[in-house]
C-alpha cells in the first residue's frame, strides 16, 4: 500500500471535507446563494490576514495576485525597492520590468531574510523609492524576512509596503493592520489547504489611495474592478466558484482551530524537522529559516534525485528539490496545509529510510527521536 | 425533491466522473505523472480546436485568456478592429483600451452576428488595421458570427484573426486550421464541462510570428512564457492542476463522442428550444441565433425576475437573464456542458409551468411537443 502524502511547499494536502465540498454539483456564481458564500469568505479572509481592509479573491495563481498588486500600486511615476533573495523575490522584479515599472533590486544571498536595517539603508540611499516589495517567506530558499520590522520602517515614511505572503499567510504570524503592512498577497495552494487556482490580495486604505491616484495598463488584474464588484459580493469576471466553496470550508476550519494555534502547530513541525535533520547529521540551508517550509542541504555522497524519487515511488511522499543553482543540492519539506505533527514524523521517518538506502551513515530513529522531543515539549 | 440543473450559458453541468476525479487527493504539479497528463491534455486540445498549433492552458477565467491573446498579439504599432455586438465584444474593446492598444470599434445592434462583407468593408476603409477580434458566439445576446467567412477575408490580407470561442469551442463547429483562424480562446466552464478556472489560447504560426515580433507589458499573461514551458509539458506558473486532471477526463469523453456528434447534439437542443419557444408564442431574441445558447424575449405581462426565481426555487433550474439594457427583457438558456436532449426537454417543461403560473396563455405541452418533433427528426 502506498499512500500519497504531499510535503511540497505548495500544493499542500487538502482536507477530504474540502475535496468533497468541491465535488458537489456545480452551481452558477451569479446567484444569491453564491453571494452569501462570498460575503462570508471575504469576512473570514479579513481574520486570516489580520485586517479590516479589503480582501480580494482573484481566479489565478499567486503570480496573478502578485502582478495585480504590483501593477495596481505602481502606476507611472512610482519606484519600487524589490527585495530579491530567491526565486520569488526575483519574479517580483521581473514583473516590474515587464511592465516598465521603475525599480531597484536589493539582492541578498539565497537563504537570507531581509531585515529592517537593510531596507532602511536602501531607502535612505534613494529617496525616489516609494514602494517596498518583500517576500515574507521565500519558498525557494525557506528563509523568512522580518516583515514586522520592515513595516515599522515603511510606516514612518511615505513608502508603501507590498508583501508576498504566499507561504506565510495562514502558516506563520502575519498581522497586516497591527504591523502596518499595506498590501499582502497569497495563493490558495499553501496554508489555505486548497488546490491551486485562487489568488488573494489584501489592501489597506493607504494602498487604495495610491491605487486610485493612477492608471495602469491592466484589465484582468485591475484591483479597482475587484473592489467595485466586491461591494455586491461578486467578482468582475467569472470566478473559480467551486474553489470558493472549498475556501469557505477551509476558512471555517481556520477560525475554529484559531490562527495562534495554527502558527504554533506549524512552528512545532518546522522545529521538529530542523532538529531531526541536525540529529541526522544534515544541515539546514537557510540562515534565517522560515517555519512554513524547511530547506536542507543534501549530504555529501547522497544523490538528491534518487532520494526524492525513492521517497515518492516507495513511500508515496512528495517533497521538493532546489530551484535554479540549488537544483540537486537542497531538498524542501513543507509544513503547510492539512498536515499535523504525525505527518511531520512520517516524512522524517521516510527520509531516514531513503538516506540509509544510499548508505548514508545514520542510526535509525535518531531523527525521529529528536523530532519527538520537540513535539513532546509542545 | 429538487434536483439542481444548470442551464446557464456557463458555468454548465459537470459530469459526476469529472467531479470525482477532481476530488481525488491533490498531487504536486511538477511531477512526471502530471507532465504525462498535461501532454495528453494538450494533444486532445488540438483535436478540440481543430489545429496543429499550440494550445496553451492558463489558470484564470476566459477574460484572462482574452487579455493574454490581445496583449500578446497587439504590441505597439498594431491596430485592431473590435467587433462589438454584445457584452463580450465590448469587453475585448475595453481590454484594448486598458492597455492603450489602438483599435476601432465595429458595433452592431445586440442580437446580430458579424458577416464577412461587413468586416471587409471596415478593413478596406482603414488600411492601418491589421488585426480583427470577433466573438464567435456572443454569450450575452446568443448571436453567432460567421467566423469561417471572416477568416476568408483576413487570410487573404496581412490581417490577424483573433476569435473569442468561449461559448463556441466544443459546442458549435470551429475548425481553426481549416478555416484559417490565427488565435482562438475559450474557457473551462462552457462546452468543456468543467467548473470555471481555466482559460485556453490556441495559436497558429502566423500569430506566433506577430507575437515574437514585439514586446508587450505583460507577465502572467505572456504567451511566450507558456509556449516555452509547454515544450517540457509544464506551465510557467503554478497551474490549477486539479482542474487539468478533470480536463483530461472531459477531453477523452469529447474524443469518444466525437466533435461532429457533439455539434449535432447541441444544434438539436438549440433548434428544439427555439421551435418550442415559437410554439409557446415566444420570440427568439437573436437575428442570427447561436446553437450554444438561446435567448428568448420575455413575453409581455410576464415578470422575468419572478419567472427565473420560480424556475430555481420550485424546479431547481438555473437559467440566465439579460445583461445591461436587456436586463429583465430576455432569458438565456444554455445548451452546453453535460446536457442532453432530455435535459433540454426538462427546461422547456419547467418553462411552460412557470409561464402558466403567471397566467400566460399556453396549452400545456405545446412547447414540449414542438421540441420533441425536432428531436425525433434527429
Amino acid at each position: 500500500m502506498t499512500k500519497l502524502r504531499l510535503f511540497t511547499p505548495g500544493p499542500a494536502m487538502v482536507p477530504e471535507e474540502v475535496l468533497l465540498t468541491m465535488a458537489r454539483p456545480v452551481d452558477h456564481h451569479r446567484t444569491a446563494q453564491f453571494r452569501a458564500v462570498f460575503e462570508d469568505v471575504t469576512k473570514h479572509l479579513q481574520y486570516l490576514f489580520g485586517t479590516k481592509g479589503a480582501c480580494l479573491t482573484l481566479t489565478g495563481s499567486g503570480t496573478c495576485a502578485a502582478e495585480a498588486a504590483i501593477v495596481s500600486c505602481l502606476p507611472k511615476g512610482h519606484k519600487a525597492l524589490v527585495c530579491d533573495g530567491g526565486k520569488f523575490g526575483e519574479r517580483w522584479g521581473k514583473i516590474c520590468d515587464a511592465f516598465g515599472i521603475a525599480n531597484t533590486k536589493y539582492k541578498l544571498d539565497w537563504g537570507h531574510g531581509f531585515k529592517p536595517e537593510g531596507v532602511k539603508k536602501m531607502l535612505d540611499a534613494d529617496k525616489s523609492i516609494d514602494t517596498v516589495i518583500v517576500t515574507h517567506s521565500e519558498t525557494s530558499t525557506a528563509a523568512v524576512s522580518d516583515v514586522q520590522g520592515i513595516a515599522k520602517v515603511t510606516r514612518e515614511r511615505d513608502v508603501l509596503l507590498i508583501v508576498d505572503g504566499i507561504t506565510a499567510v495562514g502558516a506563520i504570524p502575519v498581522k497586516m493592520d497591527e504591523w502596518g503592512v499595506d498590501v499582502i498577497i497569497t495563493g490558495s495552494q499553501k496554508a489555505l489547504m486548497l488546490p491551486p487556482g485562487l489568488g488573494f490580495v489584501a489592501v489597506n486604505d493607504r494602498a487604495w489611495k495610491r491605487i486610485d491616484g493612477g492608471t495602469t495598463p491592466t484589465y484582468y488584474n485591475n484591483l479597482k474592478a475587484y473592489r467595485k464588484s466586491m461591494a455586491g459580493n461578486d467578482t468582475p469576471f467569472t470566478s473559480a466558484n467551486v474553489m470558493i466553496l472549498g475556501l469557505q470550508v477551509v476558512l471555517h476550519r481556520v477560525k475554529e482551530e484559531g490562527l495562534e494555534s495554527i502558527w504554533k502547530r506549524v512552528a512545532t513541525m518546522a522545529r521538529a524537522t530542523r532538529e531531526a535533520a541536525v540529529a541526522m547529521g544534515m544541515k539546514v540551508f537557510a540562515a534565517d529559516p522560515s517555519d512554513s517550509v524547511t530547506a536542507l542541504w543534501v549530504p555529501e555522497g547522497v544523490d538528491e534525485k534518487t532520494l526524492r524519487k525513492s521517497l515518492r515511488s516507495k513511500y508515496g511522499m512528495q517533497i521538493a528539490g532546489g530551484q535554479d543553482h540549488l537544483e540537486g543540492k537542497i531538498i524542501r519539506i513543507g509544513h503547510m496545509g492539512y498536515i499535523d505533527v504525525f505527518d511531520a514524523l512520517s516524512v522524517i521517518g521516510a527520509l531516514e529510510l531513503v538516506l540509509l538506502e544510499q548508505r548514508y551513515k545514520l542510526e535509525p530513529g535518531v531523527g525521529l527521536a529528536a523530532a519527538q522531543r520537540v513535539i513532546a515539549r509542545g
